[in-house]
């Protein structure tokens, strides 16, 4: 069969493969190998069927691209220079340098045309699929007959080591189950890992497994055959109703001395080495970042194609706003990652006398509100709504055949939800939470980081976020889960102390727009303060604000707490008033929004004056040594908990009036 | 046909049933759906196969029993108290009580025959494969012709949601990849989860998921037919090369009004749907944790068939001493968790003219010197030997053809592999470890947290530590990781300074029998330190020592730094000391171990009366507070990282000695 590729297509390939091998070479640092296998499907995917354009990286309706094995990034920084991104020579010269464009892994904020960041493994297969659910949101939301605003594929290029990852499993089986067709991924199957070849831990059948989760699935048995990987991705595109996996097998490091060996993962070549390949590859082994001129004007193809399927959507989205201006006006906005005008007007707000409220119940009045309001929040739990409190629906979840739906079940899978989140986000169009115990936070930490890093604005719902969770036992309760939260830069941690600063929270995190927000709720009920007596709940926005002052003079003491242990400050406060001893309450639901705080705020709440300072949250002390400082103390959770009544470990953990007056009692005593 | 099961048989499932769900109604908590629908299968595995000895629940070749769903805990725990382990009826009363020994999901260090602490879903999964392949090593390394020590079976229950978590299908491929014929898992296949039913989400075909890992299955229609549960489990003993599953039907909550339903998950009956589930049971409502006395009788067989068992395990042993007395001694130590005698002889010692070394390749050299002195010690990382310098061999390592190798290779399977590690530690006989890049902790944080909670003494090497990393990137470098593992109780982070810390920190690591320990290594070369002028690194096992007191007088300030930023507070000294100003360097490998220090021996090495105090740590600061205190401050890293060589990060992050010194100089200025 003649092929319908030419020495062309291969020269641009050839130029791929040692843009790549000279930007690692350049850096002394880098992955070689996947670039030099992966080089042919990555262009038959970017030239034959990629919808993009490099002039408006952000165009909505372009497909999109995930590079999940991240650490090919330079086979992604060669496509995106060639394509006409703004990703200048000079920048693939400085792979890996301070300050560059090109990283050692790909960074979305960093690089235009760069989708997601992607290098830990099975994050990028994850949020493929949480692009896929957005566009097939998209697609069903505001699609209207002869109005097709969203009709993308998500393609990714993922590695073995992708499979590998539990995250990818967990992603795959919701994809399988949402039957999201237009979901395309390569399998770079080059039979090598970091370590060595994959046989020695990887011995499942890859493809019977997807074909498990309800995936198409295909093979190409070598390569380099161009019209083979062609083929398979039309035949992946008819099929529109299962997401699809093509195996495309392929020699590591191919043209290098060393292909198909994992000497060629993760280190360069070599200078000799380098050379060796190029003359294998008919390249010219003294040119370094050799674009030939035929190459640059047949990629000059993809950024008329590019600019002409943009100029034509944005003549369909006009056409659109026409005939469905208030649609159009809501995608724009969305899009924009803004939010309704108005859309706080729902917002509930709960009165002291109205019962006690678990916060988590707060929020899920809260959401519901807000799905009433935003039209683009979407979210839901790993296999936990009823307990989340997250929106709870059997019929009108999101389905395969009901993308339209804002609810996701995502089953009992944590770390593709966070995965996913991401992918939604990152897509755009959409805000998007999730929820689980606090918990589980552990189990989906590397998707999390990722969206801090990546400045994905996420919710997520973290409820039982205690000792407070009580009989379920120290497998569910969470003690050092809100230390590790805050520990990650660009998270921001909340966790309100009753039903109206849960409202509070949820606005800050929906306004939010630099990175991912967790809001951390009680699975018991908790008072509602009655506000007239105290400061206003918005006070959350500023992270810590005084709650209650001291009635009976100049505070000797300062009682800081956050969540279901306010409300213990509070009864403290009042018995330290009987006592004499007067007692400021500042409620601390975020550290982050107060450490952004100026000075002089924060020296209001946090009079440098008064030594005397105790913490108060059930977990793990770990940074409130920061607030309390030399002269405080913690009333904190140290230990692991244990399976009992709340009440009972409240008590038992020192959570007590009696046992924090005693504690504030000593810091006084202590500070003179 | 006829059934080889009497209505004594059903009478006792009936026990357990009745017994588990009076355990969920006295607690007002819990859930009463999986034993009730499981309840047959759990008597099958128990009564026809499980080799157990409730009077020496440790006996070492008694098969392995998991209940990975957790949340079925009455289950557990009424086949315990019936088979004659020791929890007498009052500890099943006091399900879910403070002080019980029945928490909410099962824990091994509490309860007698709990052989892991489930209930966050898919670890008991993957602790499963982890013992099933310390059987298959220990047969392995101690059978002889004629002397059988190790053939035990591991088996399982687990559920819907175990099979959703991509930590249980990290260790499914693995097990699939090592052939464990004697790894059997009982899937309750209810249909059911938390939220409701599980086709809203988990549409995959399961068996053939795991056939395609490589994994023998069956399917049981009717999993309250007993002979058909019988048959399956021999079946799957038949298949010696392959792990297997068995798919059980079962109705969630059988018996109860709201069979098959969600709502029977995670709640209490309610007084009369238990009434109403006995009466379906043939159960007198009135009688609570009622045991019939036939059943009593009944079950003493298994006491007594367990006794024999032991006894004759116990006789095979002795057999086995007096032919193979060096190798009865290793087991018995082995067994014991403890090491062998002068193991200590073999570590290596790092000489300061011999040039840097990275920790990493310390750790690396002292894991081989160790293999060559604890028969028992048994690891490897999950797809970066090479980079973790945990040992590297494709030739000897452990393999369905090799199971007496002590190299394992995880593949990219972090989570998999925490769970795998406490599986082994569980079991006995092994000392296993695992190596990640520190950033891919946050995979793996579910298990590392049970293996504090579950005191398991598993090694963590962390490779690749900060920003010292390098051109890999953001994604690569752990920031925040220090930090959230010292969040979590009972595990002991070490971050040794120089080659001759890390061979202590491993000392300590290995003599820890608390709990696990978490070494925290560099990737870059650091300085080996001249200890003629220094202290001797034995002080790592105090947590932080005066590594070098200032040679000009009583220090001015306290400079401690972990891991790679010893070597800089060291020239910062120096250079302090050129300016006239004292200053003492205190190496803080290990938080953990300072904290539990005498208060006298901590005022030595941070004498209360010096306040000036700085911390140098490339991750976050949080915490540092602790021990730096009001006055001090903290050189860190609180922002994510970046792509560029380590030696610019370190400088651009402001760990220089210039830097360094003017915030030192700063701390005493404000301290005066």
């Amino acid at each position: 069969m003649t092929s319908r590729y030419s020495d062309l297509d291969w020269l641009v390939i050839n130029t791929i493969r040692t843009l790549a091998i000279d930007g690692v070479q350049a850096a002394n640092s880098g992955h070689p190998g996947l670039p030099l296998g992966a080089a042919p499907m990555a262009y038959v995917l970017w030239t034959r069927f990629l919808r993009f354009d490099p002039a408006d990286p952000h165009w909505p309706n372009r497909d999109r691209f995930v590079l999940s094995a991240g650490h090919g990034s330079m086979l992604l920084y060669s496509l995106l220079h060639l394509t006409g991104y703004d990703l200048p020579l000079d920048e693939l010269r400085r792979f890996r340098q301070w300050g560059s464009r090109t990283p050692g892994h790909p960074e979305s904020q960093l690089t235009p045309g760069v989708e997601v960041s992607t290098g830990p493994l099975g994050q990028g297969f994850g949020n493929g699929v949480g692009m896929a659910m957005t566009e097939a949101f998209l697609a069903a939301t505001y699609n209207r007959p002869g109005h097709t605003l969203f009709d993308h594929y998500t393609y990714a290029i993922v590695s073995d080591g992708d499979l590998m990852e539990g995250v990818a499993a967990e992603a795959a089986s919701l994809a399988g189950h949402l039957k999201l067709g237009k979901l395309i991924y390569l399998y770079d199957d080059n039979h090598i890992s970091l370590d060595g070849p994959t046989d020695l831990t990887f011995s499942e059948e890859v493809l019977l497994r997807f074909a498990a989760y309800g995936w198409h699935t295909a093979r190409v048995a070598d390569g380099n055959n161009l019209d083979a990987i062609e083929a398979a991705i039309r035949e992946s595109q008819a099929v529109t109703e299962r997401p699809s996996l093509i195996a495309v097998r392929t020699i590591i490091g191919y043209g290098s001395p060393k292909a198909g060996t994992s000497k060629v993962h993760g280190s360069p070549l070599g200078a000799d080495g380098v050379r060796a390949t190029k003359q294998a590859l008919g390249w010219d082994p003294d040119a370094h970042f050799f674009v030939p001129d035929e190459v640059h004007s047949y990629m000059q193809a993809a950024r008329e194609r590019g600019a002409m399927l943009r100029t034509d959507w944005h003549a369909r989205l006009t056409a659109y706003a026409a005939s469905y201006p208030a649609e159009a006006r809501q995608l724009r906005r969305s899009l924009e990652g803004g939010l309704p005008d108005g859309w706080r007007a729902a917002l509930p707000a709960f009165d002291a006398s109205g019962g006690e409220v678990a916060t988590r119940e707060a929020s899920g009045k809260t959401i519901v509100a807000l799905h009433g309001t935003i039209p683009w929040l979407i979210g839901g739990s790993a296999d936990l709504s009823e307990s989340t409190r997250t929106p709870y629906t059997m019929t009108h979840s999101f389905q395969a055949d009901a993308y339209h739906e804002r609810v996701i079940w995502f089953g009992v899978r944590e770390h593709g939800m966070g995965a996913v989140l991401n992918g939604m986000a990152a897509h755009g169009g959409v805000k998007p939470y999730g929820g689980t115990f606090l918990t589980f936070s552990d189990y989906m930490r590397g998707a999390i980081r990722l969206a801090a890093l990546s400045h994905h604005p996420v919710v997520y719902v973290f409820t039982h976020d205690s000792i407070g969770l009580g009989e379920d036992g120290p497998t569910h309760q969470p003690v050092e889960q809100i230390a590790a939260l805050r520990a990650i830069p660009n998270l921001w941690v909340i966790r309100p102390a009753d039903a109206n600063e849960t409202v509070v929270a949820w606005q800050v995190a929906l306004e939010r727009s630099a990175g991912p927000t967790a809001l951390i709720l009680s699975r018991q009920k908790l008072p509602v303060f009655d506000r007239a007596t105290m400061a206003d709940a918005g006070g959350v926005q500023y992270g810590a604000y005084v709650l209650r002052e001291a009635a009976n003079g100049t505070p000797r003491i300062i009682l800081m707490a956050s969540g279901s242990e306010v409300a213990l400050a509070l009864q403290v406060q009042a018995t330290l008033a009987e006592r004499g001893v007067p007692a400021r309450v500042v409620s601390f639901p975020c550290w982050e929004a107060f450490a952004q705080q100026p000075e002089a705020y924060r020296d209001t709440v946090l009079p440098p004056a008064v030594r005397a300072r105790l913490s108060i949250e059930a977990g793990v002390a770990q940074g409130w040594e920061r607030w309390v400082g030399n002269h405080g103390a913690c009333v904190s959770v140290e230990t692991f908990g244990a399976s009992a009544p709340y009440q009972v470990l409240f008590q038992q953990y020192g959570f007590t009036v009696e046992h924090v007056v005693d504690q504030a009692l000593a810091v006084i005593g202590r500070t003179g």
